[in-house]
């Protein structure tokens, strides 16, 4: 797979990347996709859904500290997003740690069409299914081989299923990908799934028909710039400025010579 | 114009500047007023509305991620802002957008009266009644004399005017300033627009007798600031830290030394 | 008192601390939780409020950008935290500047158990019940003896109270600490108040059999990060950065040779 030239169309095309995400991490997912060319845009405003949504190439939903009432925003904007046909990306935060929250995906899943459903191991894990729990909004103990999970649940839900970790997941249109950059720092910093989520958006909103292609591409470009920031500090937030700025100088060679993305069967 | 004694006034009164804005960039809009040297406030119960703004020395709105509910607080905010006699600052973040961003605007417009209306070029350019279109928060293309603009809206609402840009124009009490400090990085990140609001509102706060150039003084220290960040970083998440840190060492030698601000007839 | 002995009891209990708090500073928050090692969590919909709180070792309430609908839902989790018998730490901050947020102060700590009472020299005083002003958020004139405003307000609501400024006063369980450390420069940033009061919440939730003991102890520790971080920035953004980072980096040598806490009667 050519990464570079799924960077390059996000920034050719400098897609408008509608976001209905929590108020914790809101910044750091409009500054992310506009560190990588792009236009973020967030609103949660029901009177405005559709037209705001209309707008967009793609519609990024994060549950991080979901209400009713937000939901609610985010199932007029999905029907918006399915009516133009741009991807929809959903980061199912904190799916099994509250029935709250399990419940709230399931209604998401159900009245729309989503593209990609994104989430560390033991989030996607109950989406799936399973019965584990999250803690809060990190990662529980997950049994299951997770890339059988992936799959399992691509093929329920028709879409392409991201699992996060020290190894990505990416499982869609019959197709796996393994994605291996990134660095454990990460996991010091609030913020880097929500990111990883508006990354993606990002790209599907660029590449639109290749979308397990582009989730995996564009997880890439975060965790090699992630890599190079590492080398720049030495402690998360100091990590954090370099992983914006090292995500907006990033280049083809760098890429190139960096990227850890396998196709499996 | 002496740019430096506006921002003497600043950090000798130290005005305490409510605001009623939006989640996205809302530490960044208290941080560039405290780094000023002033005291933000930001509270949105509509309980509270009139005892928050009756402490304070200006009124920011920025309706970024406005809801009804929230709209009608600044409608409450205002009323308060002006029985008081203190300057109001409205950011018509992403009108031309939406037809709900537009009314609401019109709306705060119709019900109190505004001191400054400051948006990028095609946010304004809708306000004043012309059929552009906002890409979300970002300008979109406007055909018309932005200067022209400036002053048609000045006259009709008795306000001042501000549209920001790669220059930016000051539109009030007959007068017309230009201020062509400031640097393309800032179109990188995240709320420099937000930013320049809440300046606007800190140096109205402390001078509120010369409204047009108050703003015009605090974007000429806001980007005079971004000028030297930039020279500090070499991406926009380090050229935020140093913008903030700028901002907090400015001196009137810096001042004079930089300004571009020139009045026009 | 052994102050490294609470930050290794935070790195390794790991614990989950929730957080109802402010819209401003709600990434920092959650992220100084995080640098110490600890697992931060926010969620505000009351149909979550029991099921999150009760994973959760401490809960953490800020009402920096309180409305009624969010304050419902601490009453909530609070009455949770009280089954489950974890620590609730309560920022009072604003209070003496509306009537508003004093009365919801009020109706909080008279429906639940409150641990510890954190706020400062203004908005403790009002708490205590003093005719007494805050400016926004920032501490107001008060004439009384702090000392004596802790232990008053400790006896009355049978709970540790925490008033932070130049010096820290801790107050509870009849016991009084000060902590000495700290810099200026905080005052120049927007959050430190609120991740001081997420801080306290982390420590309480490793230590909760020792609460007043572990407040000052964190508060140490924050503090002494803060000193450090002084000496590795210029202005109050880099600061932050570096604060962040040097919690991160936090070891024993530098606590026993920095700290300033000492016993009182």
């Amino acid at each position: 797979m050519n990464i570079y030239s799924f960077l390059q169309a996000v920034r050719d095309k400098r897609p408008l990347v509608h976001h209905i995400t929590n108020w914790v991490t809101i910044f750091d997912c409009a500054q992310v996709v506009k560190s990588f060319g792009a236009s973020p845009v967030m609103a949660h405003a029901p009177e405005e859904a559709d037209a705001m949504t209309s707008l967009a190439s793609a519609l990024v939903l994060n549950i991080g500290t979901l209400t009713t009432e937000v939901v609610d925003t985010m199932k007029l904007s999905a029907a918006a997003a399915n009516r133009k046909g741009i991807p929809i990306v959903l980061d199912v935060c904190g799916a099994g740690a509250t029935a709250f929250r399990d419940r709230k995906c399931a209604e998401l899943l159900d009245v729309a069409k989503i593209d990609v459903i994104k989430g560390n191991s033991s989030e996607v894990a109950r989406i799936a299914g399973l019965a584990v729990a999250t803690q809060g909004v990190d990662a529980g103990e997950v049994s299951a081989d997770l890339r059988e999970v992936a799959v399992a649940l691509s093929n329920k839900r028709k879409c392409t299923v991201v699992i996060t970790g020290a190894e990505d997941i990416v499982a869609g249109q019959g197709k796996i990908y393994q994605v291996k950059n990134g660095h454990p720092m990460m996991a010091n910093l609030v913020g880097t799934g929500c990111m990883a989520t508006s990354v993606i958006g990002t790209f599907a909103g660029a590449t639109p028909d290749q979308i397990p292609e582009a989730a995996a591409a564009g997880l890439a470009c975060y965790e090699i710039a992630a890599e190079q920031a590492v080398k720049k500090s030495d402690g998360p937030s100091l990590f954090k400025q370099q992983l914006f700025d090292c995500i907006f100088r990033l280049d083809e060679k760098q890429i190139r010579a960096m990227q850890q993305v396998t196709a499996a069967s």
